[in-house]
């Protein structure tokens, strides 16, 4: 039905601004060929400095071979633009409408083996599609800004998506040099931003109620939780700090701190089944590793972390 | 009253367990003398385990000029442990009543111009220093784990703390190479672990409803936010992706937003006095740098963390 991952040249990027931008010096820096659309010829220039100011840190991280800014072929028209694309990564103004009126056309312009991505943020496929005559192959693949940058990237289709246009874009994604998360669910926000945005309103909270000024707010994720978080998820590090036990330990002697006023946000009960879902997926991740391996393993990455901020400044 | 800062040579730490282990260890690397107080004998094997494993890490962050393991001693009796310091840490155990009973004896053995700092992440210094008779120089200093690597501490008094000491507390901190933030309030969890706590309850909401794995919970952590709030803490990343609108075009564009349902936690009423507390504090820490700038300054950070883990692998 699709094309062979390994035999993907060509992608085509959707849209002028930061994401759509930051897609296309993904893809070239990972050695695809890249037609942009652009809206409009005004938007060349921004267009450009995000590529550049993109290709600085992407030649830090190591540039796929062939890999080349001359790759890049630039259209205002939608037709050219998608035409031989064996790709399309879409993140067009997070409208409604705009979207359901583009996937419209490109439901009927672009041959119906090739896979179109939504950038979205805030929308579901299951609305973007509605009105396009071939939503099997449309599915969210939502990065992380700067997309240029973190690897992330969530999908989930939407009720009309077919599922193996979920499975292909995984593959094509993790091929891509990008880190695939598919979603179990169609729900607001994905999982990234979810936590993230829970973070963000007991943080608003802090600073509405004189708990927390925004240097407060900064100082404590920088200083505190984030760089371990950026070496192990918050489920590892859980895990690893309660030793032998690890999660399970974790639950049984944190559990009632759940019930604690610690945030505004109210957890879930403690059931047996949430309990060994989350001991059971810390077992599955941690694949056999001993504990104190697994915190040796954590403090070296940590203290590369920390040494590298210091020497980038 | 208190002794200056930069006289201060004789450090105590009291307990056994990751915490007070860590702290020893982190106050050893920064070339104090420390004397260690563990309950019990039987202790002593674990207790040297943790400084040996912690000083791994420190050794590679940088020791202070004569910083040795060999400038600690070890006591199981308080009254010798504490002989001579000039600041203590308290790490006994999440119990109120054994820390009552611990700053009731610490308060008449100790002289009251020494400091004696908390590192409890659950209780409130009121209710620690009920029956200790010289209060005044009781405070929170609550660390994050692991406390030998990451550098944030939380300083909070309880009703009868000093402010002098809070003050005296954050300089003698900052001197030792910890970055002290000082709470407004005496809140539940402090800030960071407020933050965590918010980020981890919508993570068991998202595994008990189906929605996600505690694999997908690391990986969105891992490979989304968490490198850049290792840089940036999340308010500055909305300030500086807003572009020159900073977080006044962040809070005007996303704030219907923080009405979606992107997570379980209602945010709070976005209102002026929030919006102009957002966006003054955010200018404060920029200060007067333009926002390519620190987008640029992002990015090389951002690129050395995942450079840097990718190599500590």
């Amino acid at each position: 039905m699709f094309c062979e991952i390994t035999e993907v040249r060509n992608v085509t990027s959707l849209g002028a601004g930061p994401i759509g931008g930051g897609w296309t010096a993904h893809f070239l820096a990972n050695g695809y060929d890249v037609k942009a659309y652009l809206h409009d010829k005004s938007e060349i220039e921004d267009f450009y400095n995000i590529l550049k100011t993109a290709w600085i840190s992407l030649k830090a991280l190591g540039l796929a071979q062939g890999a080349s800014l001359d790759r890049l072929t630039i259209f205002n028209d939608l037709e050219s633009a998608v035409e031989g694309a064996q790709f399309i990564q879409e993140s067009a103004p997070e409208r409604l409408d705009i979207k359901q009126t583009l996937y419209q056309t490109l439901g009927t312009i672009v041959p119906q083996n090739v896979v179109i991505a939504s950038s979205t943020s805030g929308l579901m496929m299951t609305n973007i599609q509605e009105k396009c005559s071939t939503p099997g192959r449309t599915v969210i693949g939502h990065p992380f800004n700067p997309p240029y940058l973190l690897p992330l990237v969530e999908i989930v289709g939407g009720k009309k998506t077919n599922p193996k246009t979920v499975a292909w874009a995984e593959s094509f994604y993790a091929a891509s040099g990008k880190s695939p998360l598919v979603m179990k669910k169609e729900i607001p926000g994905f999982v990234a931003t979810r936590l993230q945005e829970a973070l963000w309103r007991e943080a608003l909270h802090m600073v509405a109620n004189g708990e927390a000024t925004p240097a407060d707010i900064d100082n404590a994720l920088i200083n505190g939780p984030a760089a371990r978080m950026a070496v192990q998820g918050q489920c590892m590090a859980f895990h690893v700090a309660c030793g032998e036990g690890g999660m399970a330990t974790n639950l049984d002697q944190f559990g009632p701190a759940l019930k604690l006023p610690w945030t505004r946000l109210k957890a879930p009960e403690l059931t047996k089944e949430l309990r060994d879902r989350m001991v059971n997926g810390c077992t599955e991740i941690a694949s056999g590793q001993d504990f104190k391996e697994m915190a040796l393993q954590r403090d070296k990455s940590i203290v590369a972390v920390l040494n590298a901020i210091k020497q980038s400044k």
